[in-house]
């Protein structure tokens, strides 16, 4: 018999995932491996920065009050008394009409309250005396990095849930980060489901195709920030994914299975559902493809039981495994980016579900524009390679035309939006 | 005395490095191991997909003709021969009013030409025979996904220089590409020079700095995807830095210094060009920051003088050492990606030189829009943690304002464009 599936929302199935959400525990990673992950702390100035008044040229420390009447017609001698290099400190303290050489980022002397950069002066050597020639005023407080006005000691410099990118990775760096705060990564497991599923490196034989939505998936876990534990293959067979299923649940934070969520006979996971004791938050949504997407939640972990279809497969996993793993992480921007774009192809064909459609992003001149990619039949998994982004065109009666202004979710980007996409409106059922 | 360098075009200082440009030596890396690398080959389908004709639902296969007449007025019945999971092939032959239970994938049996859904028939039972009753006609070659109609064998479905993305994983593994060819990853020396630094996990001390650059252009050599080889930094000395240089062209692909490029007493890697013998190719652009910005080559290796300012390390590593890791990873669009975008702050000091603005990308309404980060002083490492493009603002005698459109270089994204952003007219110097 046919078991009739009530479908819910985008929204409400976000909803209901994200009441499971929870941040993984911290651990301290060298801050060589900390790249593309999200500070669990934030992050805190141990010291000003500047750490002291410095130069950012090469040039001379002077005195400004001694370069008051210089000038091209009135040039102005200083005599050359110490050098400082990066790194080191002068002790002198500069007199009348001194001056001190000093390279990019050395701290300034005593006494001087200025540098001249070495191009505007005229270097010569008198009676060993090493003399310069200055013929321009020079304001006091010029070409001085002063200490703290880049950053104050204990300033918040990034909020927790920043993913590490070069420039934050600096920051650590100069902080004094030898050790980073990050999340421990969730570990999901994958179970692909299906007596057709061959591995990667068997032969072809009739009836059977090889496993590559186990391989897409991973990648998907892999882009997403989380680690993987693979599962063997599992026929369709209830015993045996029973037993798989309840390992998983012990080894993992989260587990996947793809496949047999549907109605046919051989869709074993709802019987599964029911012999683990889960919850099944919802096993139906208004959306193509993915529609027979399941969410189940067993001793607060949650298992999804994505289509073994590849478009939906994927769409599943983007829409409510990946923020997942993404808050998990710290992230607060967990959900895919959100924005946009004109669509430059017609979509005619009206579907009362809304789509999720495999799309291709380009830039033009200030705009953003749109067209799916390739055929968008659920089977076509070539597709998937070419898309950067999934065009969200909502159910209803019309179809979508060249020039309409389309939702997209961005694939590839780490930022993220805080907000997921939801339907706009409620038309009841 | 003080070297008068002649500053070159960004366009020329891209063409430079570009004629240094080589492919990295292929290897075939597992396919566990392969996400966010650059197909070596193109990939190739070892089958037709779907590789048999199959039923992309549940449901029974049927012979269209036997529903000619049938409606929901004129009923018809049919007796179910045989049930074909996933993975598995009938040996029946489909006579007349006879149908075969089939699941989502499995192939179509003999004689069949349709497949009518699962939900559009009723089950019964009757005499120990199962019948369906169907109420529509269904056509030949309905629900029915031929062999070959994705793919063709021996098709080309991704040329050389696909980024490994999980629709493209999907497809390795679908053809069975349990190993895949990549680019070995070159090896970058780093060498961060300056007496100023102190490792990040020593104390700060007066007139010294903890090494942010170093850690900093790891990550972007990381998300450029190749690999690090780091020297302990040189403290500013000839003989030491120029042992180090030594030791790292022998074991590394291309070499990045920090720091010591500049025209001061303690910036010694001109003269350490010399002494290996290197042929410099520029060691000035008329860009800001990074105009320092030095390359050179020996035995046809480049070495990278990158300025010790965060900015211009940062700009000068993403204009002109990110394309040649991207070309040796066989990317085909190997530069930063380029667009334009909406300026939403006036920018009113004009400078003579082109600038590369720190900024971040807004997305609003299919238009895409630009602001700077923090203050854009070189020496704000702040800003860089912020940033997701590079505004470009070419130089001239005027500012820019809200309003503008400009162009911009997209720092987070994996795609890349084929061309480098260039100067659009020269004018004379």
């Amino acid at each position: 018999m046919v078991e009739r599936r009530k479908p819910i929302w985008v929204k409400e199935a976000t909803e209901k995932i994200m009441e499971w959400k929870k941040r993984g525990e911290i651990e301290w990673v060298s801050i060589d491996d900390c790249d593309s992950r999200f500070l669990a702390e934030p992050l805190i100035a141990d010291h000003d920065v500047p750490p002291f008044d410095r130069s950012p040229y090469d040039g001379f420390a002077i005195r400004s009050c001694d370069t008051l009447l210089a000038s091209s017609k009135n040039p102005v001698q200083f005599e050359v008394v110490d050098e400082i290099g990066a790194g080191q400190v002068s002790i002198k303290q500069l007199q009348e009409f001194q001056a001190i050489r000093i390279m990019t980022g050395a701290a300034i002397p005593k006494g001087a309250d200025s540098v001249i950069m070495l191009e505007l002066v005229k270097e010569e050597t008198s009676f060993d005396k090493k003399i310069i020639t200055i013929k321009r005023k020079v304001n006091a407080r010029e070409n001085i990095s002063f200490q703290g006005e880049d950053t104050k000691k204990g300033e918040v410099l990034l909020e927790q849930g920043t993913i590490i990118n070069p420039g934050v990775k600096a920051l650590l760096a100069t902080f004094g980060y030898h050790k980073v705060p990050v999340a421990k990564k969730p570990v999901i497991g994958v179970i692909a489901t299906g007596s057709e599923l061959l591995r990667v490196d068997e032969p072809l034989v009739p009836g059977k195709i090889r496993n590559s939505n186990g391989y897409m998936i991973e990648s998907q876990i892999i882009r997403a920030g989380a680690s993987i534990k693979k599962y063997e293959n599992c026929a369709d067979n209830l015993e045996s994914l029973l037993t798989t299923v309840k390992s998983a649940l012990k080894e993992c934070d989260i587990i996947i299975t793809t496949g047999g969520v549907s109605v046919g006979d051989f869709d074993y996971l709802p019987e599964i559902y029911i012999k683990i004791g889960a919850e099944v938050l919802f096993n139906k949504i208004a959306m193509r493809p993915g529609s027979v997407t399941t969410v189940a939640q067993c001793d607060n972990k949650l298992l999804y039981g994505l289509s073994g279809n590849p478009s939906s497969c994927y769409v599943g996993f983007e829409l409510y495994v990946r923020p997942i793993i993404r808050y998990w992480l710290y992230s607060n921007k967990p959900f895919l980016r959100k924005t946009t774009a004109t669509l430059i192809k017609d979509f005619p064909k009206p579907n009362p579900f809304t789509r999720f459609v495999r799309s291709k992003l380009g830039y033009d001149n200030g705009s953003l524009f749109v067209e799916p990619v390739g055929l968008d039949k659920p089977n076509v998994v070539t597709s998937i390679a070419w898309a950067d982004c999934l065009m969200v065109l909502p159910g209803g009666t019309k179809g979508y035309k060249t020039g309409d202004l389309v939702d997209i979710l961005l694939l590839e980007d780490q930022a993220g939006s805080d907000e997921s996409w939801k339907e706009r409106q409620k038309s009841s059922r």
